[in-house]
Order: C-alpha cells, then structure tokens, then sequence
C-alpha cells in the first residue's frame, strides 16, 4: 500500500490512527533533533514529524541520520501515527494544519536533484521566468495554483459536457487529418507518405466536418475539438487551441443562443454555485462599434462613445475643423466624477494624468486628445473658448455632463476614433479600477455584416468566415449591407466563441463563395466536396465554437491562456519542455519526398544524379 | 418553430394535436391520391399524410402537387395533426408506427438530389462499396445503424469519463505538436514555419507528456486523445485514432487494474444495465502463448492448445520425427464432441471438414495438419499405425479425449506450431459457432518479457515500449527473462489496451534505452528532456491506454473500426469525404522552405539562381 491518505486528508478526528502518506518533502527543518517535514502532494501538505522524543525505538537515530540525507522535492513515503500538534503550532490556513504524522519509518521512493527553482508558494517570491517555468512545466506544475488552474479546467469542461448530454447532444470526434481549406488563417500541413507529394492539414476547426454531420442527420453535435491556426504569433496565441465546437439543426438563432445560455449557466451553477443571469444582453455590431469602439464589447461599466461631431462642426477648433473637413469624426467619452473619487484631488483624473492620456493617445496613433471638466461653471478647460455656449450646451447636455465629469475628446477617421475610444475605455477601466469586483458578464454580439472591404485591397472577404446564411438567404443589394446569421459570443470585453447559422443551400454557399473572389475552378477544387454535400437535403442549421482556453483563463482572471494550459508553446511556438518543433533525420525527409531548404546556402551538388 | 416533435416521438397519447415535424422524405407513396411520407430523422420515422379525402380547404389540391414534386431525401417541415393510422395499418416495428400526422400545409426545406446510394434500410438491400459510403459518409450516417454506432460510442465514453471523474481524475490535454520521438512506429511530421527546417512530430501517445504530469504532481490523469501513426496499413488500422488514456501515481500494479474494471464495469451498467464481473481473469503471458497460440487469449472456448511433443517423441510417424529432430513442436487441439453436434454425420467436422483443414494449414505456412479421432475402438485415423499403444493412451489422457471428439495435430517450430494452434482456435470458434451468444470477456495479460529479440536482426527491443518499469527494478540477467510490471487488456481475442508501471528511477530508465542499443548522444537528444524530468522526484506511477475505436467496434460486433468513426481513412490512409491528402500550393511548400520531390522528374533548371 503506497498510502492510506492522501496530504490533503487528515483532520483531527484522524488522530490515533496509524497511516501512510507520500509526497513530495516541499520544506523540511531541523528544531534540535525534530525533523518537521512538509510533505506535499497536488491535494494538500501535510507535516511529518521525525521526533526522539517520542520514539525511542531501536533504529530510530539512524532512521534520522538518513532522513536528514533527502533533499527537497524527493518523493518519500511515511508510515506514522497521527497526533495533535503542539498547541500555537496549528496552522490555519492549511486543512491539515491541526494535526501531524509522527514518523515511525520512512522510505525515499525517489531523491530529487536541485530544483532550478522554488515550488513552494512562499509570500512575496517572485515567480521565475516564463521561459524556465515552460521548461520545467512539470516542476511548474507542482506550483498549487497551476494544478488548480488545470482542475478547474476539468470541472468546467466536465460541466458543458454535462449540460450538452442532458439535451440530447452527442460528441462525435471529427478527423485531424483533413484537407487543406482556406478558412482564413494558415494552415499547418502534414506531408503524406503514401501519396507522396500531397498533404493533409490540421484542422482550423471542424467546420465542414460539422456541417456535414448535420446534412449525415445527427441532430445535435458537440466536440471538445483541438485546432490548429499557424498565425504570426499575436500576444496570447497558441497554435494549438481547445474549442467546445457544436452544431444543431431544425433550429434558429435563437435556439442555438439558449442552448449556450442553458451550457453556461448548468456550468456556472456546478462551479461557482450560482445562478448565470439569461439570457445574456444582446448588443448590435452596429452599436458595439458606435458605443464600446469594439466588435467585443465590456459592458460591465458606462464610459460609452458618443458621436459629437454634429454637435462640434460649428465650433472654431481648428484641430476639430482640419478633422471634419476630411469627413472625420469626434467621439467623446464622459469620465463621471464618481468614477474618479478618491483619486487626485482635481478628482481622480487629474491634470497630470490628462497628460499621460494624451501621451497614451499619440501612441496610439491619434493626434492627442481632447478634454473639458464641468465644474458650477460649466465646462472647464484649455480649448472651451473656441467653443460657444450653444455647443458647450449641446455637449453637457448629449454627455449628461454633471459637476466633476470629465469629457474626453478623441477626432480622427470613424473607425481610428472609434478604435481608439474602445481602448481608452479599456484603458480608463483598468486604470480607474471600474472592473474591481463586478461579475462576470457575457454579451451576445448580434447583427453583423455578412462581407466587409479589406481596407488596403478593397477585396470583399468573409467577415466571419464563407458559411455563414445571409439574413433571409438573400444576397441582392449593396454588398457591404447584407447581414449574417450570425452570434459572437463575449466575456467581459472578449471574444470567447463565434456562431451563425450556415448556408444549407448549395446555389446560395456557391454564390458567396464566388462574392468573396473564388475563381469556379478554385470553388470546385477546394469546397466542391462540401457543396455537393449540401445538394443532397442540408436541414437548416446552425452552430457556435467557444475557446476553451480562453474561456477559463478570463474566469480565473489569468494573464494568459498558457496559464491554463497543460503544455504551452511560448510565443515562439516553441515547446520548451521536449524542444519541440526539432530537426528530423533526412531519412525521414527522403521518404517523404521532401527536401529542407531551410538554413542552408544551396549547394548543386546535392542534386547531382 | 421548426418542429415541435421530432420524428420519433409522436405516440398514439398525440392523437388530436397539432404538431410541426422537420426531417427527410426518406419514402413516399401515392396512393390512388392519398400521399404517404415517411419523415425520417435520426430520432426515428414519422409518417405524413396528404389526404384530400381528409380536407378539402382552398389550396389543398395545390399543395398536392406540390408535394409529389418533391424528391426522395428532400428535407420537408410538415404542420399537421396527429391521427391514428387506419386499423390494420400500423407498423408495430416502429415507435411511432400507431399514429401519422395528417399534413395541413408543408413547406421544401430543402431538396436532394437523386442519390448515389440508398439510405433507408431495407430487408435484402446490400451496402454499397465502402468507398462510396466513404465517398458520401454523410449519407451513409443516415442510415440508422451508423448513427446508432455514433450514439453508442457517445454513452460508451460519457460512462467512462463519469466513472474516472467520480474516483478524483483531472482530464488533461496534452499537446498536439510536439517532439519527434521514436515510439515504436512512424511519426508524423508537421514542418515548422516559425523555425523552418525543423518539425513538429503529431504524438503517437501523450505517454512522456503524462508522465510529466506525474512528475508534475497531478496524481490522477485521464485523457481521450487522439493519437496518430503512420503505419503501414494493415488490416484495420487508421493512421488517427483515439484511446483513453490514464496515469496514477502512488500506486501499484493492482491499483491501475482495479481502475480499470470499475471504469469498465461502470460503463457496463450504464450501458447495458448489467454487471461486469470483476475481477478480470489474468493469464500469464507464458499461458497465453501455450494455451491460446496468441499474446491476445480468446478465454470464452475450450480449444486450448497442448504440448504433446515428449508423447510423440517416440512414435514412428516421419513427418513428426523430421519436426522433432529439429527442435520442432507438436501442439494438439481437442475438437471435442459436444461443439459439433448438428454437423455432419461424423460429428461436426468430418472428413471434408478435416480435408479443408489440412489446406488451410498449409496456408497458415505449415506442413500441414494431422488428425485422429476418438471412437469407441479408441484414436483412429489414416496415421495411427504410427504411434504404439501407449503413446495413444498417453495422448488420449493427455487430451482428456472422449467418444467424438477430434484431436488435431499442429508440428513445426515452436513459435509457428504455437501461432499456427492460435488461429486454428479461432478459425474452428468461428466455423462452429462457439461464440454464438457468448458474453464479451476481459482478461488481462500479465508477466510479459521487458525485452525481446527482433528475430530477423537479432536486436533487443522494448517488449511493450521503453518506459515499462523491470519487475523488481531489476535489470541484472539474462536480459530476456527479464519481467516489466505491464498488463494489457484483452477483449475477446483482441488487444484493447496496453499499460505497465513505469521507470520512475532516471538511472533504470537511461540503462533501459541503452539496452535497446541507444548511443548515448541519441539517448541525450531525444530522451535527455525526460530523464531530466525523471531525476526532480518522480513518484512511482503507471498508466494504460486503452484504444476507443477498437473496444467501441467489438462491442458492437463491428468488421472493422471504421464504422465507428465518422469520418475515417480507408486503408490507403485517404479520407474520400473530402480528398484529403491533397496537393498544397507552391508558396506553402517555399513558406516552410521544402521542395516536394514527389511524381517530380528531377530538373536542374528549377534551380537555377
């Protein structure tokens, strides 16, 4: 028997009992011939107690000459009796913490090197580097926070499976191994032996795969589906991402926004033991730009946009003048004055932190910004004099501008004003503490355009992806003003899923197809397989996909999604704990068929015959 | 509301209301007018009515011919009332076989094309190649029991899951791309864009990932993952398939085991309501290849094979002596009486029987095979002359032989003797019927070699893989008497599952790689990240992994793991569904700087700067 409990088990009603624990030695110390030992494991510590003043039994000094041989984080094994600890000893903050194991005999099961760095959770230790923690995950892993991270990981996916089974959903696994298909990132490919010359990809998810399910009749499909995007590396991607993918027909939009409401609040009430409000509010494309300046709006607090342009034109500021000439816009946004209590004493947002926002602002790629307080007098600040009452009147009243608001003023082209003013919302909310405290909150983005214009090429593109149904199944009009079917899924200012109603007709799938550029040739080679497919009786349906990852690192409130992620790869894409992505032997190369030119000047000798 | 029943729910308790059902017009019929639909879904078949006898509003008549417009597999949402059938047209064999819905108005979801195969299921109706149902797999799952194999799989897992998570396991994903690492078989391999010349390797196992979850401190791990090997296609293999795999820490051999028949157990009452007897039978992998000719015994038929080589050594029969004078074997299987009542008038296996035999042995690659029967008079055949009484006498004790029954003689070299009695085992269960009605039997082969010799070169390999633990810790020995702490788990004859404790010591891991012939730089390259991990404190552990798709297929009494997956390759390793693997565009290839050399003559030109 390895143990009879675990180190997170005993209590004082243990106490007389004769058990055996095992773990890891997180700490151990020397109080004058009593050895105290926590000894650790992924449930808790537990402190075993090598003590000649309780034992006296022949062997016991040397039983302690050994112990006092095992280094930090070996594993040990510890057959003792559970006993109080000495009183004022007790440590509180720990489950176990009343009671200790008298060590009776102990056996190293295995000894550990040097660590490369600490694993117990001391107060005020810095945590080492990201690069040394993904080099020795597994060490990292021992660190409670993260083995929590990963457990409440599992219980939140064991919760959506959970909740999908009890409506009748069915996880069906789709291949990993698919056809390379456009679908708006890169493809990583896998050469193929047996047809040599010819790749599979990875999935950037099992989108067609799903639809087909739906067009095969199974209904209601779901699948914790592991996908793959080859993106230059932005700030908190992986190439390998978890997403709970699913798929329903004979349904509408709204059926399909239930069911994720229903998934989400069965998950809330089995982790956190709450209540999730739905149905969740719905906000517009339309208004998320125009409001939140963001396709993935936070509305956990107010600092809306506010288009004063109107309200602006006819005053005589010049920087606004030059702005509107160029068909610009002003947006302002009202930082209220209980937003900022107890801050400066100009209240909260001072003088020298409007200077740092107009610095922020300038980084950002805008000309600076703009701002007036209103005060008994009204409306306060360096500008106001270009500005004459019926416009200072026009702006309290549009702003609802009460004594100690702050306006801030960004002008630029719609869309870098409106970009701008959603970050300095993010950026006012972070820096104003609005978030602290306030709940989680899911946001339902609904209306959105069906195609958008890249804004260099003028090319039309999918503004979600080539399978979503246009509203109504029409297609007819001015291109940008056709609107998708379709539902992005938001927590607290990010985008956790996105979800539409596909195209089940084959004459409209290929239309679409055709209306983002695909040349015939290209639409047959690459989604002729999928059409056909919806040519034999499609149902209507449609679906969503939600990133894990992401999903629990915004509920744990992590900094990253490699926090809850078993094994990462780092920006880089890099696995630093096997080295992976390394060389391959040539042989392996050459039975595929393949030739690295990678890092090598080109030699013509190697192609001598 | 796109339906308000699906169409296997509606009960003779309807009758009267009004319903929309949504699904396939899987069949249709006019009779004398009167329109008959069968309405399919994956839920069931409801029966439609077009019935102008029934109504007469305005427009009714246009809606009929309307109607027989619509082509079989066509989706159709019908809005109607529930009746019952006319008495003595009821289809007992069907749930909703009582009642149809009578069709006030019906609206073409969408049509269908003619279809290339049949999908409703019909007495007498042959499936169509495997390629075509491959071809269109989304058709072929709208056949009911391709469905129904989905939905098994689907309760199978769900069970499994539920059983590991009640007993405290954490489901983990480990990564996708990581590090090519010899397991065994073929990697495959996916290039690198961020490091180009170096690749990813897609893991064959999470095996050295869990166990740095166990290094790691999180105790109990599980996972459904996808593993992938690029194998030359034997009979019922697929490049991607999935196991459910586990790893504990802290514990022994037994404790892994009796894991596993809770998990199995728990899953066979959720699944079939019955109990699973457990403990599992265990057989000694020296048994298993004596008695049953295979590392895979089939426990659920007599057939077990004898050694009767030291009886024989001394009869006269030549073709025995020539065998035995090379160090031969002669194994002997009793065909006993009683498994071949109802056969031909020799009892079962007569003379032709016996005849066809001898062929197929000689098939299997040996000599031949050799016969007697026991009758009243005693053992008789066309070669008893050769063997003296007592060497008859000694046989029949030996075989436990009676009236009737046959004694079958397999001679040759001890490995071919043993493998050719195993599949005679299997082949005379199959021809006569032994399994007929036998429940499904786990056994768990134990006391497996930690090494063995590649016969052809002479090599010690690993038996199972290199991180099998050696019993004992010991490596000392003749190195192929040599026992790793490894179990496998046996289906029904076939291997489902394989799993061992492992090396938790690094120094008995590295010995291990370096008994297998590793230099010591291959040993550093591929395998020094996890000897590393090894060396800050592993705890004892081990682990299984049992394959899905192959436990999930003979469950169902499936030919092959393909009809269990929805999308599976074929034996070339194609996936018909949607042509992968496929050739990629030339900038793919230059973006990750290979140059495919496939179906290619060679030109310099290409080359030129």
């Amino acid at each position: 028997m390895m143990r009879t409990h675990t180190c997170g088990e005993l209590r004082s009603s243990d106490i007389g009992k004769d058990v055996t624990i095992a773990g890891w030695i997180r700490f151990s110390r020397d109080h004058g011939g009593v050895l105290f030992f926590d000894v650790a494991d992924t449930y808790g510590i537990t402190q075993a107690v090598y003590d000649p003043e309780s034992i006296t039994a022949d062997g016991y000094a040397e039983l302690g000459d050994i112990l006092k041989t095992f280094s930090r984080e070996s594993v040990i094994k510890v057959v003792g009796t559970v006993r109080n600890r000495v009183p004022g000893t007790e440590d509180c903050r720990n489950n176990t913490g009343e009671v200790e194991v008298l060590i009776k005999t102990a056996e190293l099961l295995n000894s550990s090197k040097p660590l490369p760095f600490e694993v117990a959770e001391q107060k005020g230790s810095m945590l080492p580097s990201e690069d040394l923690r993904l080099k020795y995950r597994y060490l990292d892993l021992r660190r409670h926070v993260m083995a929590e991270n990963l457990r409440f990981r599992h219980s939140v996916v064991t919760s959506l499976r959970t909740a999908l089974n009890s409506r009748g959903f069915t996880e069906i696994e789709t291949p990993m191994l698919v056809r390379s298909t456009p679908e708006g990132a890169r493809d990583f490919i896998v050469p193929s032996r047996t047809s040599p010359g010819d790749f599979y990809a990875l999935p950037q998810s099992p989108q067609m795969y799903k639809q087909m399910l739906m067009v095969g009749g199974m209904d209601r499909y779901f699948q914790l589906a592991r996908c793959f995007r080859d993106e230059d590396s932005r700030s908190d991607r992986q190439p390998e991402f978890t997403q709970i993918d699913m798929e329903m027909s004979f349904v509408d939009m709204s059926d399909i926004q239930e069911t994720i409401e229903f998934m989400l609040s069965e998950m809330w009430k089995n982790v956190y033991g709450e209540e999730l409000k739905t149905p969740f509010p719905r906000v517009s494309f339309y208004d998320a730009m125009h409001k939140y300046g963001t396709d993935a709006p936070d509305i956990r607090y107010g600092l809306e946009l506010h288009d004063v342009t109107e309200i602006v034109r006819n005053a005589n500021y010049e920087i606004f003048k030059r702005i509107l000439s160029k068909n610009g816009k002003v947006e302002c946004v009202n930082v209220k004055a209980e937003y900022t209590k107890g801050g400066s004493e100009e209240g909260g947002v001072g003088r020298n932190e409007v200077d740092r926002l107009i610095e922020w602002a300038k980084s950002q790629g805008m000309g600076g910004l703009t701002w007036m307080r209103m005060t008994p007098e009204g409306l306060q600040s360096n500008i106001v004099k270009y500005f004459s009452d019926d416009v200072k009147d026009a702006l309290v009243a549009e702003m609802d501008a009460k004594d100690g608001d702050l306006l801030l003023y960004l002008a630029g082209s719609e869309i870098a004003a409106l970009k701008a003013g959603g970050e300095l919302r993010r950026k006012l909310a972070a820096d104003l503490g609005l978030l602290e405290g306030k709940p989680h909150q899911f946001v339902w983005l609904v209306d959105c355009p069906l195609f958008q214009k890249d804004s260099a090429t003028g090319q039309i593109e999918a503004f979600h992806h080539m399978f979503v149904c246009p509203e109504n199944m029409d297609l007819s009009g001015e291109i940008t003003d056709i609107r998708g079917l379709s539902y992005d899924l938001v927590l607290d200012g990010s985008e956790i899923g996105s979800g539409s109603m596909r195209c089940h007709d084959p004459e409209v799938q290929h239309r679409i197809l055709e209306m983002i550029g695909m040349s015939e040739e290209k639409i047959q080679d690459e989604f002729g397989f999928f059409i056909e497919a919806l040519s034999f009786g499609a149902p209507p349906h449609g679906g969503i996909a939600l990133g894990v990852d992401r999903l629990i690192s915004l509920l744990l409130g992590c900094e990253s999604i490699r926090d809850v992620i078993a094994f990462p790869k780092n920006k880089k894409f890099q696995s630093l704990v096997d080295g992976a992505p390394a060389s391959v032997e040539e042989e392996k190369l050459s039975e595929l068929q393949l030739l690295s030119l990678a890092g090598e000047d080109f030699d013509d000798s190697d192609f001598e015959e």
